[in-house]
């Protein structure tokens, strides 16, 4: 069960409104890495988790903390889009100042939400569940999580560079700082992780040679022309495995057949012209 | 540019059809950690590569087998799919055994593909764009890719169990094994650009006093009930930054205002109800 | 079955062509409220009305009415796009005003539609059968219809205000004249139902003891710090049903446990770090 | 900013798992009208309120409690998926009653999430943002809520006949319990705002001659054949605003012109068909 | 403006019920080539037509029609639904086939439709805007239109064998004429385009010299191997413009350049990793 | 399996950078028409194809050369935002020609990509597989392709007209030759299926009488006013078939009943208010 308080996490003060900036903004709200994203990805891995408590009452805390961004998000969207109003456009034939930020702000600002937050992106894509995971598997899942907060930090500092409004820098500034931290807490879970159960997803399933075909599990096939990736240390060495050795194939052949597959039932209505056509 | 050799990378032939698990399959092949997702995620960013030969290089080499993955699990889809018709659900009626298997399998392999594999997932939802990402930034994508082949893994072993089928089998056996490999090639690749650049994305976004907010970036909010989460790496100890002290905060306290946001302009038609209700 | 007519219902002609308004016009046409989805959603709605002739006939009007509006819209956007052209672009990098016109538009309206009405919203997302319901359940169906009326008028007004074009505004009036109309109808048939049936949907499933937990019917549960919310008429008298007396809670407390699942089947390959790691 | 407990709101423990029945519950999980939606539409009108606190308060205090039931939902299929197991597949070939289970799940609660809720519908398709809206006006929004719990509740009482497990049942009583009051909750506020603002959305924008066509807000325009919808209380008497009288239009007849567009710029490439087709 | 009747186009009347076949016939409805696209498609194009009367009275003819198939199809899946209880399920425990029949059928036909048809395909993905077309040039979206009726008539012949029910297969016998004269009608119409206008879309793009790569536009670039492909018409002989001459170019090489981007500004903060690694 | 060289296709180096081109050009890689839909449409076909070798080895040709063109095209998009940089906004204010540009890019392409091109449309919606098909009729999909084809040529031919950068406009002329002769080489193949099989799809179906209703596959029902379209080749003369005559009907009368649907199981929750109200 969960509880509001009013206050938000951390101080929201824009220097001034800046409707472009808020159609941007938008994509570390409602896009494929925003907090929206975060929140309902540590929230459901936290609701799903068997076992595991001290990872499960971390997902709940970290997953609890990121709707309080998904606020404050709202409310620094709400500040930069203050006083913009339907009437701008209609004004914006004679100025191309104003015409320039009509064309580009986000329309759903007005028309939609009234000046208010959109769970979409920067291009008005709503958000949806597809941009979250919970597997149950807690290593290929922090591996997500990880990922997650690489992403969504790489974009809010690219966003810091598109403003000089220092109160709009100033919640930036908190949030690259958490996004640091969240990406240190997924690093040491990830480190647990791999230390008590090997550093391969799923680790339950054993590469022994009646399940794995392990001959081809240190093998970099070398499919596009050039040899600079052969340079790497994925083609050179030991596994982190610590026994295997990986194999660089330089002009790697196919093992498989050439696929023949059947003509099917003609109540599916193929065209069936292979004889007929291979006849003309 | 590519070019296309007739046979498949590894063989695929299934022992006998099973047109339920060809609609399991279809989640490797169409959803959100599928081939087709890898495949377009490891081209779009060998694409996008600006500078970096070797990883561009090796990008490439992956993304090239990925299409080919793609191509052999059409192969596997279509085998299992063999012979079914139209008529077996009319039949249906007779039989709960064959109305079983027609409640289970995917209409659209019937009345769309004809038989043949489909890009979606094993619900039917078509695969989309938003299941990736190139960002320019090798470190966050690198990071995606292991994540990707380590959700993608965690599939195939968990189909590996839903058949007995030996056939089936071998290819998960072979698709395991490079699925193994590439969380290995992930893992050296981030190693290296780790011990270059630093392990927070993006590096050159320095947590510089007058950039970032410090103080925010070693703490752990506890903001779900219960202590399990304490006792973790992340709220005790020393950051990978090697400098920062993990701070566990036992009962945080918000550190921002209650948001008050100004009354939009009467064109936008809020309901100004607040003084007429509170008037009330 | 339908018929057309030539003429469209009411007159739609613009003064001068304004492609970014064109833009924004698409929210009413192809947007979660716009006439798509009560064209759609009414029609729906009269075809699966099982029974209740009166309603059914009044929605197979009023949708029928509603494919007119489409259509009615459609020519609205054909006139503001009305001289647009390609070469435009190619032109503006020499006058910021064009850039901004350019800037703002929708590019699908050149490159897809060829200066047509598209099936999206003002940013481009495609209509979907997701923004419309029809659930068999009259005085639910109705309460979704006046909801739609109103947020769809909503927007009207809105547009209202970014366009001094006469011809455009002529227009609005009669769609906000309409939508008006619709929402008094479906106020009407929302008493009319509530009469009959009682409030609450669904009305046939009783709030007997053995059916419903009605001692958690009348509770406000107050989980957002500050106590303005327990002003509000629902936390305090007689409900609807003329029986129940709302309570305010105060300070909440969870009635249920705390969630303990089972650790699932190895096959499905969870991380099963519980002991392992505990036992750190 | 939020804060979590560890206990549920209320207790969910079921009598004995159904994977059959873990797949219908999605859809008041993660569908149209799921708990997702009610939560995400609550807190985002709460975080996006501008003045009238006494709503806000409200909002953010429902928005609050529908987190957790969110977290309920997912508990409640957890349980349900409890003990399924990829092997059941291998084996539902020798017991049709297996293979209808199978054949009946959700694939991807074995896959995907490991016997975890999903974020999507009893059909697999993934929640998304467009379920949602926060408008600004009051009045639209708290309609939209009022249409979201009748939808929502009328699932839920579908869903209570669909099982006899009494575990699952008595979950289910409480949700429509909370359903009722919160159908009761938007009633009232609805009462109100409509009391002090008037029934049309928005209510600001005047039907003044010179702003709507007030001789179109009255009409019925019956455009389906039957008379059956004259009989209602739409097409007679007088409108909530107690001084328009309503019109039935017998046989309404277009008032607009045959639209007849200009033809576009050639850089388009329409095919300009016209005069050569009717030169034939 | 359009009106409406009472009647069917045509009689659609089942035997029996079968919730399996209505949720299979929902492909035809509202899938990717069912019934909700051809209506919505001819209709946009209608409405977007510029100049070309004939055509566009044309496409108003037909799309008319079509909404009248949405209709008819709706009325088959609640004839196909009829009966069906939500009380079946918590039966089906005790009977295989009762839960082979539950484990395929809909759910949303249960849960969100109450037994009416869904504006959704067969695997319940919605409808949306992106299944259609309405580009300005006839020609192209008369092959369109061919396209989609081939793919519809298809289905509904796939779906034909499905099912024994001679009341539905009367259905589908209609279907499949109209079908069949609507892909006439397209050939018709593209046959009379063609001969006016060339058969290159769009005709009005010339591919003299300065404006068109001529040296391309007749090579067929075998970049699969294997040479089956060089005994097609596409491969040899006189192109459709009567002068082109086909060329099979066995061995094809790229005309491009490697590409070599520039590095971003440092503000995107990539990876620049390039020189550190390579010097490695 | 697949291989890739280095060099692109053709050529790529534009003059100059114009992020608004970019966005446009967006729309021919990852729109419903773009090029990663014919290189997915083409693969899937060849992947599923069964039998029919000559065609098969044609799709795989075609589909591996379109993987080129996705290449081609992020290399055209990231030449085109070469230089772009956050920064740019944040200097914006200064300069409503910056402005301009600013409001007319794609925010993703600063944010999400780096410089780099996005699996999406020109207004930012992600691409997915409901833009393709693959049916496994020949004769239906080579329509679906030479349509795709004809969108597609028209696109590249109206963004042709949106710049004047040569080294743009040269790689836009090779894509229009290539899309010319795409559009050739599904016309022979289309021809070639033709003349085996006959010109309906599918052929298979025949139209005798206990299988087709006959008399409804000549008919033109002319359901919109005006008799423009009775003037078409559609209406008059004789069908592609050669025995079949068309009729144009002038006033079509429905053929079907009024539906009367029945009432459902009262555990749907439907509002029972026919007779109730009526009785009013």
């Amino acid at each position: 069960m969960f509880r509001h308080q009013k206050e938000l996490q951390f101080e929201v003060k824009v220097d001034k409104p800046d409707p472009m900036l808020a159609k941007q903004v938008q994509e570390v709200l409602g896009g494929q890495f925003g907090e929206m994203t975060v929140m309902m990805q540590y929230l459901f891995q936290g609701f799903n988790c068997r076992g595991n408590e001290k990872y499960k009452d971390m997902l709940m805390d970290i997953g609890t903390e990121e709707i309080g961004h998904v606020e404050m998000l709202c409310s620094l969207i709400s500040q930069l889009l203050d006083g913009a109003s339907p009437e701008d456009q209609a004004e914006a034939a004679k100025d191309p100042a104003t015409a320039a930020i009509m064309g580009g702000i986000n329309p759903q600002h007005l028309l939609v939400s009234g000046l208010g937050g959109l769970p979409s992106n920067s291009q008005g894509v709503p958000w949806n569940g597809n941009y979250i995971v919970a597997s149950g598997n807690l290593l290929a899942d922090m591996r997500s999580n990880l990922h997650a907060e690489s992403q969504g930090r790489l974009q809010v500092a690219r966003l810091y560079h598109m403003t000089k409004d220092e109160g709009v820098r100033k919640v930036f500034r908190k949030m690259l700082a958490r996004d640091r931290y969240h990406q240190y807490q997924w690093m040491e879970a990830i480190n647990e992780l791999e230390e008590k159960n090997g550093v391969v997803v799923p680790s339950s399933f054993p590469p022994e040679a009646e399940k794995e075909a392990q001959e081809e599990a240190y093998k970099f096939w070398d499919l596009s022309e050039g040899t600079a990736s052969k340079e790497g240390p994925w083609a050179q060495g030991t596994a982190p495995d610590g026994t295997g050795k990986y194999v660089h194939v330089e002009n790697p052949q196919p093992q498989g057949q050439v696929p023949n597959p059947n003509i099917p039932d003609p109540a599916l209505h193929h065209d069936l012209t292979k004889e007929k056509v291979s006849s003309k």
